[in-house]
């Protein structure tokens, strides 16, 4: 690729530690799925994290997998997961959770959260038995697909309501690493723990090659995942290979101070924006920035940079999305802010 | 693990070639979802043994994830897999067919492999439409389960009973490179992409820490299936890490190399076993070995070495099973032959 | 039930013509799943209207069953159905197409009708290939949940835009009789067999106590269906009771006299709310009424009789729906118009 | 049909007391899916049976939809079935459990009928966690497919081995009226719901028109059973149907009355065939005969009767199955016997 990207926070390979883990323990004999000693370790480490004996841990290769192992774990035939409709599975995982069976009920939600009362009102819409789907399971993401974080105060109302109502909650972490280094987080992974049924953590957007974090919270929704995770082609023959690289980065909280440098390149970029006098679709919490610009500035910016066009808007204005990452060049962000 | 493993071929890393490459490559920004250009090199070097220009390829992190979006892509429905008892997607890969929603007609074959009688006998006991299932697509692994590998007469075969029945053809190539570098072996990936409907060639087992090489052999069939993956979740973000690893393993014909590799230490071991004057439970033509020993001698083994007991037998006998790999250690196979 | 219901046209049990014919046939030995010489005569007469002779029908026991068999026959896994949001698919079959794999991409349509550029919109929503499923069958009611009927220039939009986007096209008829006999109707079952891939037309609301009738408009869809059939629990051993009963819907043209009874009816109800001088939500065009009454008056007619509250309004008022159907009797119409 | 026919159970209508309830009631208005009046009678007389406060009780169109409605309710996607297989649901229902997500796993089992031994070896085959499906459910037959029954005994010791092992228990009743109602029968209604987890009582064969009867004899296993009979198409709008039916097999032992006289049937006709010098496959315990004879004679016999060619055999023998009904006409069994 000839000009820089801010695609997405999956342009490069992965943290150099990892890479010389890689090397050092590369002719170890390990067994294999999921027994190998990487895994093990990797899982105490994050275990430390949340504060919760009844906790298990499982690790698979991609997001799409984390989703859809999850909820077909959780759900019964007649259960619906209930989900923003900027979720992640409610779109671009190509209709994953439904070839698994399950209805996704939508909600419109402007800032890709859900709220309380949103989900009251699809339960109300679901009252009609044995008619309609029974709504069984909460969905969020945390970073949402638009760059927003949840406080613990709205986990913890969402968490409140779930119990009340006989509901599962998950909770999506693709980038749970910008989140929870954002400046704006008050939420930690015990936190997690103790508000969600299950949450997996993303190591993809965190400096991994490949690999998500799925924890259970509860002992009994753990109790058969793995033939789940085989079922659906997850259980890797070198599970080494995300149990290492988890084992790496939750050495020495490289995880979040990853994502803590991401999120301040994206910082950088935002203020740019914002002094510029641009203004932002949504306030920059995260690794993603979203400004709206006029498309003469997009056409200048777009010589030596890539970043994805979100919207189109009238005015010959454009949304754009720029995304950082653990290996964004600081001079290519100078670069780009002086482009502006 | 403290005694050396004849477990698998799956207990160490990575080929070292393959973690040059990855060093070398690491900060380069690379497109996602398979448009990297390791992608495109290491299918254009995969098609060049080809000899098919309407073949199509695509990488999947595992075996199961191959076997299930195979034959979601390909069955209606309606429609069935015939696979050996022994095939791998009738076993141990925990119901991934089934899940899918399809039967698999099993038939008992005592070296894994399958004849068109065989098929024969199923199209026969499924003729009562429409109340029965439709026998859609013919499943084969080569090598078999147990290590047995198909010539190129019996593959000739299949593939015109499957034509003359309008039924697919898929192989299972977990163990395809050991396959196609047996003594005994005559068949290349030209003959199979002209053979077979779709085939895939496993990484993981021939020195990849992850991947498989779904090849689709006929266009049609191959148009949408790019969101079958995903769907599955096997679409990888960082599909480099897939890519780089097949355009590795496909310089120099290091796949094969490698694989010739593993099977001579296999016939190391399986002569040793022969020239103590034990016998096998089926020839050793590939990279796996299947002794019948007396438990007095497993037990002595079993103090250096581990590996699989396969089957428990009368009279104080255990069927074994030794795997080599392209890491196998030759001084361990030496050492193994020396306590025998 | 003590009151005189208006709650939907299956409160009765069938039209008399039916018994009888069940009567005289009781003892008579037929043949079973389908190929009994009621289910042969209903066909060719059913086949009579349809000026096709490369239509094949079948009958099936419940709507439900009709949606699902026809779905999960035409869609492969990655493939979706574009529904108004009110279709009968989307709510209150509580998750059948999801649960047979597919997404449901719904559009909000005020009337409950599709037209090409809404399908349009979802096509361009789901462009970015290989992230999103891929929309492939378009499904309509006729008359839709609220009552309204599609004109045949608007059926030929709707069917040229799926030839010119390789889309299916599916109309879900459970109400076809009162569609069809509607005042407002220009269509034919012939049109309908040039216009769609697949229709139903219902039984069970136009005289018979079961069985909806498939109507499969191309051979090549229609090969294997019955395996469909039989695989969902559609295939009854005794299928002499929905072809007997199609046998006699379809003499005399008794289905579409008693669905022209049923809209007169409805007529005579809406004609009394307007001349009342109340509102309706949609206009009357087939077997039911939709009217905006005060709640007074709703507590008034509930004493006599039952109808179904379709939404509660702001200043105390209602959406009523009533029904009508080939059973309704005149007099209590009559009544429930001197009540109001 | 010209020849006198023994094909099934199947051939005729139903019985005329069922004829003469749906005249008397045509016209009486009822609630729908599941809420009228004759349901609701025919769920309290056959609970009257069961001697078991816990049981619910459901009423569908057809024994396929009986046995996937059930094991979609029972079953998570790992859990499979085991089956013997000779079971209805492992062949001749196209898949039907499968298209649900599930394996069934098969035991070769001469008279069709499952013992804790044969569970036990599928249970140690599938101990390999995870790679292997986990077995859940028990599924047997009574009447078997080939005419046997089961003892209280057999049933006992099952329904133990379940329990120690923590696995369901389901039963297949399509012929449980003439397993009932045989001269070797020890089992009745109660027996069942106190030894099975869900069973299913065969109207079709046993008078009705259609309609089989879904007892759940756990509280927790019913409560959105009605959900799942929805999702999969299985409640009938004109539920009334079903109810009549059942309400009317449920006067006065109508049902095992009924199924008294058609095994009565079958005796003689395998006494005719016994007393000629012919063997029978299996003893004729309900309403099924599989007599073993010369091909000589089935030629004569086919002149003026219909039925099943079960087997071919060597030296130009034949296995026939006969079966009879509460609707066989008692000369015709005289004028067969005859014919031999």
């Amino acid at each position: 690729m000839t000009k820089y990207s801010f695609l997405d926070d999956y342009s490069e390979g992965c943290h150099p530690h990892i890479l010389e883990a890689m090397i050092t323990s590369n002719f170890d004999q390990e067994k294999a799925y999921g027994q190998d000693t990487h895994s093990l370790q990797a899982k105490a480490k994050i275990k430390a994290h949340l504060k919760n004996n009844a906790a298990s841990i499982f690790f698979v290769a991609s997001g799409t997998l984390a989703n859809l192992i999850i909820i077909a774990s959780l759900l019964r035939p007649h259960e619906a997961v209930i989900a923003p409709s900027r979720g992640h599975i409610a779109g671009p995982e190509a209709g994953a959770i439904e070839a698994l069976g399950h209805k996704i009920l939508t909600v419109e939600s402007p800032d890709g959260k859900l709220t309380p009362d949103q989900i009251e009102g699809v339960l109300q819409n679901h009252a009609h038995v044995p008619h309609m789907v029974k709504p069984r399971l909460i969905y969020v993401s945390n970073a949402t697909e638009t760059g927003r974080i949840y406080s613990k105060a709205e986990l913890k109302a969402l968490s409140a309501f779930c119990q009340e109502n006989a509901l599962l909650f998950m909770l999506d972490g693709a980038r749970l690493g910008s989140a929870l280094a954002s400046h704006d987080n008050d939420v930690t992974l015990a936190d997690l723990s103790d508000l969600t049924d299950i949450f997996w953590l993303g190591g993809t957007k965190a400096g991994a090659l490949i690999g998500e974090a799925i924890i259970i919270n509860n002992w009994e929704l753990a109790e058969e995942f793995e033939i789940h995770i085989k079922q659906r082609g997850g259980l890797l023959a070198k599970s080494r290979l995300l149990g290492l690289q988890f084992n790496i980065l939750f050495e020495n909280d490289l995880f979040f101070e990853a994502a803590k440098f991401a999120n301040s390149q994206a910082q950088k970029l935002s203020k740019a924006f914002l002094e510029k006098g641009y203004t932002l679709l949504s306030p920059t919490q995260a690794n993603q920035v979203f400004p709206i610009v006029p498309n003469t500035l997009v056409a200048r910016l777009e010589k030596d940079f890539d970043f994805y066009i979100w919207q189109s808007r009238e005015e010959d204005q454009s949304v754009l999305r720029l995304v950082t990452a653990w290996a964004t060049d600081p001079t290519q962000v100078e670069a780009f802010i002086q482009a502006l």
